[in-house]
């Protein structure tokens, strides 16, 4: 496995193993490496000849007054995992290599779908998740890139991104990796003491209990928001910052369940906000 | 030669020609072909495997009020022109092919490049540009890709762009090219009538007295746009837009001149806005 720093270096590279015929696929992550990192790794060694995993904690996705500076971090520990996911390179950039004294080009996926859920508390975050995610299409030259289902708003936005600006190449999701208790997992679950990581699995418990009244007939998406709010509340805790369920397609509202809908939390326990999602269909 | 309107259908034969090893050059136009435009085509014919050249008028960097509708357009001479100068593909796709219903993607350089010259009375017009650049850029896969210096701003912005956002490519800049009399080709000029076209002969000639004050020793900034203005002005039907002279590698304002300038021109006459510019290096 090799680990490159440099955008030129890796860029050369990724245009090598293209020349050579090979298909490459990326992972964009942040770092501090969990099994729901390790699913994407193993779906791009499955589908393409060379995988690239990036690491890098993206400064321009995260908000004054947001965790980038506690942002977890280990980088040693990391290419050992991905050394063991027998991934071919590691791109592992400085802020300086990406984001150059002056820098001043970003890519922006607008309307409704870039104004709902996480953009109201993070107004400038997908802006960041674009750009930097363009950025590596053109380092990586991938031709299928690995996204969790996790980030549900995120996945959605890079795939009409994609789509609209023409991206050579294609987005693949990959559902969301939950610990045996169910609860999802992400880099800032090292952020709850013991009692907060008792109260997050109420995100997961209010996805299934909704998911049960629909499957159950219900339709009305006001009654199963309903339920969903009463039982995260059931989790003295737990501060809600949004829980909604929106046409999964383009996250438009719905008053009726039907078709595909995402049902997508994000509830905060003490500093440490958490999201997670579930997608049904009718 | 080829002529593609489908983006699917493009691709996939840009990406067979990268398969192949053939390296791409692309000239990207909105058509009304002239000398400026086949000089763009020489040069890539020169340096590439294959010459794709796109033909598009682009309505997201006109402005209201703009001259989209009348912009002029031909594309059966354009053509005759393209298979001339031994280009391998066109690519000519409808707006609804570029911009599907509920486009909302953009690419965008900001800071102060974006903010002078043309961006003063066009704010528009540069988001446009860059963002149907970075859509060709992913569609015709290109190598290098080719651009006039008589667009001296755009061409700016688009190194920026291809930069910042690692566009895994390379621009080449191509000098203006002029009729005779010293008027900068563009396909606006067909507006033009017999008495505006000798007007409009200004413009070439106000940069050449200005070059000429530069070359006889005058350093001072204020001075030589004074001789700029006083030039224009002589022609009766030439109303400036703007008359600047900037440092050249980044738009920023000097007081004296050093290293490169660009003196860059924007004069309407009639309703016809042209522009033009002069690098000049001491």
């Amino acid at each position: 496995m090799q680990t490159f720093t440099s955008v030129i270096k890796m860029q050369e590279w990724c245009k090598e193993q293209k020349r050579e015929g090979k298909t490459i696929g990326l992972v964009p992550t942040m770092g501090y490496l969990h099994q729901g990192h390790l699913a994407l790794v193993r779906e791009a060694r499955r589908a393409c000849d060379i995988v690239v995993v990036s690491i890098f904690v993206n400064p321009i996705q995260f908000g004054v007054g947001e965790d980038f500076e506690d942002y977890p971090r280990d980088l040693d520990k990391d290419s050992l995992l991905l050394e063991q996911g027998q991934v071919d390179a590691v791109f592992a950039p400085s802020i300086k290599e990406m984001y150059p004294l002056g820098y001043n080009s970003f890519v922006e996926v607008l309307g409704e779908i870039s104004q709902k859920l996480c953009a109201q508390s993070r107004p400038i975050h997908f802006r960041g998740v674009t750009t930097v995610v363009s950025k590596l299409f053109h380092i990586c030259l991938p031709d299928q890139a690995f996204f969790g289902q996790k980030d549900a708003q995120q996945v959605m936005i890079i795939e009409k991104m994609v789509r609209e600006l023409n991206f050579p190449l294609s987005i693949v999701r990959v559902p969301i990796v939950r610990e045996e208790d169910g609860l999802a997992l992400s880099s800032r679950n090292v952020y709850l003491d013991a009692e907060q990581r008792k109260q997050a699995l109420v995100l997961n418990r209010s996805l299934q209990a909704a998911r049960e009244l629909i499957q159950s007939g219900e339709r009305n998406v006001a009654k199963v928001k309903s339920l969903l709010e009463q039982t995260i509340k059931t989790s003295p805790g737990a501060i809600i910052g949004y829980a909604e369920i929106y046409d999964a397609s383009d996250l438009t509202e719905v008053e009726e369940i039907k078709g595909q809908v995402l049902i997508a939390l994000a509830v905060k326990f003490g500093t440490t906000r958490l999201i997670d999602n579930l997608l049904v269909e009718v």
